[in-house]
């Protein structure tokens, strides 16, 4: 049996150090392809491009990997991988990442990195998100590849029902301090925005968005943001039924308005 | 008691035809405030402008109504919404759309229509996202506003526990074959793409991304497309827990590694 393919991508973009670790890292399991934003698409979430044409260009060509930039959105480089490049050849992994920043939490809707994940694990191979907690562009991602080297073995190596999509978040401290991962929930809370207002050089306001996240259930301890705040690699299994089916009677009743008006 | 007051945004832009038809609407049931793109924001997902500073235009304001234009994103015009304009005043509900185009099934993850009734549901007040089933700039919204108002009367009036968020999907058929509304879950299934390829004036290859949805479950009567399929209107709440809790069990036995290694 030949070295797995692994597909790689990321939404910091082409050049991202995160990507470059995680390339490094997988290349020691298997063949790897890369198809990355061409420049920075954080906060970019599951957004596709619809009224622009996709490039292709190809950044590196050599034994066992190939890098390829995209001008599109995350989500577009794994459509570009799934439907047109590796058609023929899926690859048996993809990675995402490793991004510089959290993606715990209510994050991982605005998420590019966990977008291209979820995407991935669309077509019936698992996928997995990583992100260090650190937004810093020259992160230190030493403990982080470790973790996401043996993250990465075992999901090969296990039998888990798919679809499967990893949503992993790695404290930014040092290797020596992680005290192991957690296979935990995504944490209740939402972000809050203060805008910044400032005046243009020609005397128009414009706002900066900023904010902070709320963290709604900070004790509890089944959760991801907990597991970070204490040391832990925090793991979520994703899945995309945005459905609140508990909400569904209590709906129908509200809906309902005098026979005949409606059916 | 005054006339609550309906905040309204969507992806289409400030421009589009399922906009304005839907302020009309809400004009009849209370005082409307309208974020709304500049441009069009089709699938732009939950994305948000991190690289960007955002303005806002004034486009109309009268007794009853202010529209205003934003430079980001449906989620950006939400966040400007809540986190700034309407801050001290929050509205009693949200609508966004009326879409130009369906966000049933696994559409709602591309949505930036649903991606702007999601986030505003973060704020304690119900929200509903209303799309119909037709792309055309042009498309007849007349029976689609109807059922609109017949829908945010009911919520306005309900008592539903929050956080609260709709998807709504109107079939594209004459409103006298409309059979009614079902209260529904997010049908399975996704989007395959077909990438046009073609050569640019210099030369190069560029592509566009083309794709068709794939539902996994055509025969389920309790989804949304199936509702669609049947002239029905669909219904499906939402909520935002990625989590695939069904999975936590196994993919902790499979990260589980030989003791010391990890802890």
């Amino acid at each position: 049996m030949g070295k797995p393919l692994i597909f790689i991508t990321n939404d910091d973009g082409v050049g991202a150090k995160g990507l470059w670790n995680v390339i490094e890292m997988a290349r020691r399991i298997g063949r790897v392809i890369v198809i990355a934003p061409e420049q920075t698409q954080s906060g970019k979430a599951h957004a596709i491009t619809m009224f622009a044409p996709l490039y292709l260009r190809t950044v590196r060509k050599e034994p066992g990997l190939e890098v390829y930039a995209c001008t599109g959105t995350p989500v577009d480089c794994v459509k570009m991988a799934f439907d047109h490049l590796l058609k023929d050849n899926l690859p048996a992994l993809t990675i995402s990442g490793i991004n510089h920043g959290s993606n715990s939490a209510i994050n991982v809707i605005y998420s590019g990195t966990m977008a291209a994940a979820i995407e991935a694990s669309f077509y019936g191979r698992p996928s997995i998100g990583f992100s260090l907690t650190d937004h810093d562009e020259d992160a230190d991602f030493t403990a982080a590849v470790e973790w996401a080297d043996r993250i990465t073995r075992s999901i090969l190596a296990a039998d888990i029902e798919l679809p499967l999509c990893l949503n992993v978040n790695i404290p930014n401290i040092e290797g020596s301090r992680i005290k192991g991962l957690r296979v935990c929930r995504q944490a209740k809370g939402y972000w809050r925005e203060t805008f910044v207002q400032r005046k243009d050089p020609r005397g128009k306001d414009y706002f900066w968005l900023t904010g902070e996240f709320d963290n709604a259930e900070p004790d509890s301890a089944d959760t991801d943001e907990w597991a970070l705040k204490h040391g832990y690699i925090s793991v979520v299994p994703i899945q995309i039924d945005l459905t609140n089916h508990a909400q569904i009677p209590a709906l129908t009743q509200a809906l309902s308005v005098p026979p005949g008006s409606l059916e």
